[in-house]
């Protein structure tokens, strides 16, 4: 207990009107009680009670750079000082800035930055932008995937989180992706999911019709849906079929962009430059809402002499490019990619695996950087999953008990049905990860014992 | 000129930064030169040379407390130290102090708030709000409205820029509002306008099918396309059709919302409160990027068993909301409210009423509080637009040519085809106020001209 920190009475108020009218993201309001979290800084936060959590899930997998980075903070406060906003008509430093930067790191011709304010957004832009490109209306994406909540972002997201927000956008269409230890295709290896997958997307391509698809869109790396990494050569084959179809590769980045899997973008670590690549979430470590479709040269200059049929009030906002800026320049500075990958390579890598070995529950652990996930099944024959598809609440038993015996050890985790993914700030020290594979290692009884 | 302001190289940097990497909306990315902004202040924001305007626009109808509103800047420099972000799972602070505030501010019993990131994303969860409630489907919108550019928000947006997105969502069915200088109905007067529009309304309800519609959806006051007051009585009589069939009323409040109207939100000038209210903008000043879903308890008590299958990772951010509490508090605390009140109906009202006067190429004027619209006609009989619906660019003749003038003279305004916005910050003074006026009643000669 860190007495500073104890302030029941703010706490005690905090909790009541957040329950009295604060209405939560996915949830049935009356069955969640939100901890009231009073600060935090690097890879940690605490409650009002002093209680610190060692923050494995970077929060949303956003706080790249931990919270409260100093830099971040001191361009927050300088650009609060001098101008926090200006409409998007008008040119900005901040936002000019922060283009510039973001073009100099993404690959290839991506080049042009149309920002927003976060990562559906971003999606919906990205959908938008190929559509006018092509004059093409499909959108051919995965499932197994999650894109956003606003109506385009939600009908390309190919999770059941999407399902009440049904009948959304028309012309969507769901391939299956990638997953080698839960093949679609009946695949033995990576190699052979790799072929069935780009024969499959193929397939579902002729069918559709090549002339009528305007995108195809994949998470690089897919995250709430299990940490999915594409076995080598995967997205090479779809940048080929796109190029062969003319049709635009989105490569939706909200998670993997900024360092998150070791390289500034996911895409890279893959050899593979899409033509429009939506960011969100790393871009400010989260400090201000911000996202970006990140543009190829070709595809802004069809948008030339046209005009293109997209807005928001505060997009390329100053203060959240200032806080963008600063992350980035800082990620620069203190070599935060390089740490990340260092961290997957001889960190949680060969810990991961380890505990693997030593945990049946463990049916999987697949990654890269400091984005990871860990697969519970019930048993490691037949891959049955610990607990159901889109399992909550209840159904999530041993792995729900697990998280909250974490939680009580100071280590907070984002669990998605029987995948724990291991997505700390990019910043940590090894000594700090080792810190929470050893609660891991423990909480991980839980399900073993679930095990049959 | 104002020396200290003078940067040629930051301003030279800014410009070629801009041009090479951001892609700005609603635009042909080729002919727009956007003027880079280096600072602002109150009612005022300047250029990189030094030269002031006077924001008769808010920007985009936002900064309700002009720019760098002490109150706003200090409480982001103490949030933005303190803490940034936390992922909506748990509670902090600000968001549930700013949840309070407005609760308590909001008329009847909308006293739970979902945050969002701007007013496309507020209008999408409320469009997924209405639905989920009712377990209908339909959504009807008026045509001359603006929601936003996510899929679900432009779908039922009834303007231009809806085209490009189409088809979208499913399930939107666009209606005719109230606008009675140029009646859609052949009504004589504002009583004419106000039965006959319900009546419509109603006769629409009637062939779609009460049972099959979850939401209606209405800017209270019409925004860009062209601060269209609905006549007395048509509120009211929205409300009363909906309680009628079950039917959410959904009022989108991101213009109109804090203060605009000369009331905390424009529906209470009509004495109405809506199932849903949608707000942005105003709600930090566009300090930092926040919107919200202002939602009755009756629809918020509908989703505490029952999960809502809706979210974003920056809902309820800290920074954000905290940027938003400042604000309300300085606009109670400063009494903006009833400023902005005032300068409608002693200043901007009588005012732009003079120029209506003397002016031929005015045709009418409407509006309320700081929020006011100038219809210009080529002739005050035939009330034929000085230029036509979804003129842009060339075809905005002497109507780009009074904002050009205006601008000169260092008025900032913002113009949606043949409609002079004027909606400058709401702590405006007299004196500012009719220093804007004596611009525009110079720059309202250039289209006078144009009047045969
Ligand atoms: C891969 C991916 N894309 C898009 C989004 C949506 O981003 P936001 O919540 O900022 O709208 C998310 C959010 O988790 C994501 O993980
Ligand atoms: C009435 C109204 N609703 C919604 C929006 C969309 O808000 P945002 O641009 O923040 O998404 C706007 C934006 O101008 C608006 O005027």
């Amino acid at each position: 207990m860190v007495r500073d920190f104890v302030d029941m009475e703010t706490e005690e108020r905090v909790r009541r009107y957040d329950r009295a009218h604060v209405f939560h993201s996915w949830s049935a309001q009356g069955k969640i009680d939100p901890l009231p979290i009073a600060g935090g800084r690097g890879c940690e936060f605490w409650d009002f009670e002093g209680k610190r959590y060692l923050d494995f899930a970077s929060q949303l997998v956003y706080t790249n750079l931990g919270h409260q980075h100093p830099k971040v903070v001191a361009a927050i406060k300088e650009q609060a000082e001098r101008l926090c906003v200006i409409q998007p008509a008008f040119a900005s430093q901040p936002t000019a800035e922060l283009a510039h930067a973001i073009a100099e790191l993404a690959p290839g011709d991506l080049e042009m930055v149309f920002f927003t304010n976060g990562g559906a957004e971003a999606n919906e832009n990205a959908i938008r932008l190929a559509r006018m490109y092509t004059g093409r209306h499909k959108i051919l994406a995965a499932y197994r995937s999650y894109h956003g909540a606003t109506h385009g972002a939600i009908t390309i997201t190919g999770d059941p989180r999407r399902w009440a927000s049904e009948p959304a956008i028309s012309g969507v269409v769901h391939f299956c992706g990638p997953y080698t230890y839960r093949s679609s295709f009946f695949s033995k290896d990576e190699k052979e999911e790799c072929e069935r997958a780009l024969a499959h997307l193929e397939e579902i391509i002729q069918y559709e019709g090549a002339h009528t698809i305007a995108g195809i869109i994949l998470e690089t790396i897919v995250g709430t849906n299990g940490i999915l990494v594409p076995p080598e050569g995967y997205l090479q084959g779809v940048r080929e079929i796109c190029d062969k179809h003319g049709i635009v590769m989105i490569l939706d980045e909200v998670m993997t962009g900024f360092g998150r899997t070791g390289y500034w973008f996911g895409c890279e670590g893959f050899g593979v430059t899409p033509d429009l690549m939506t960011c969100a979430k790393g871009i400010t470590s989260g400090a201000v809402p911000l996202g970006a479709v990140v543009i190829s040269r070709k595809i802004a200059d069809a948008f030339q002499d046209r005009v293109f049929y997209g807005g928001l009030t505060y997009s390329g906002h100053p203060l959240a490019c200032a806080a963008g800026l600063a992350a980035v320049t800082a990620m620069k500075e203190e070599g935060v990619v390089e740490n990340a990958k260092m961290i997957g390579d001889e960190v949680l890598g060969p810990g991961l695996r380890e505990l693997m070995d030593k945990h049946p529950s463990v049916g999987d652990v697949r990654g890269r950087g400091c984005f990871w996930g860990i697969e519970l099944v019930k048993n490691r024959e037949t891959r049955e999953m610990l607990v159901p598809f889109n399992a909550s609440g209840a159904e999530m038993g041993p792995v729900g008990e697990l998280g909250h015996a974490a939680m009580n050890r100071g280590l907070s985790l984002m669990i998605h049905w029987n995948v724990i993914m291991i997505a700390p700030p990019l910043i940590i020290t090894p000594e700090e990860a080792q810190r929470g594979l050893a609660i891991l290692d423990e909480v991980l009884e839980i399900t073993d014992r679930a095990v049959s």
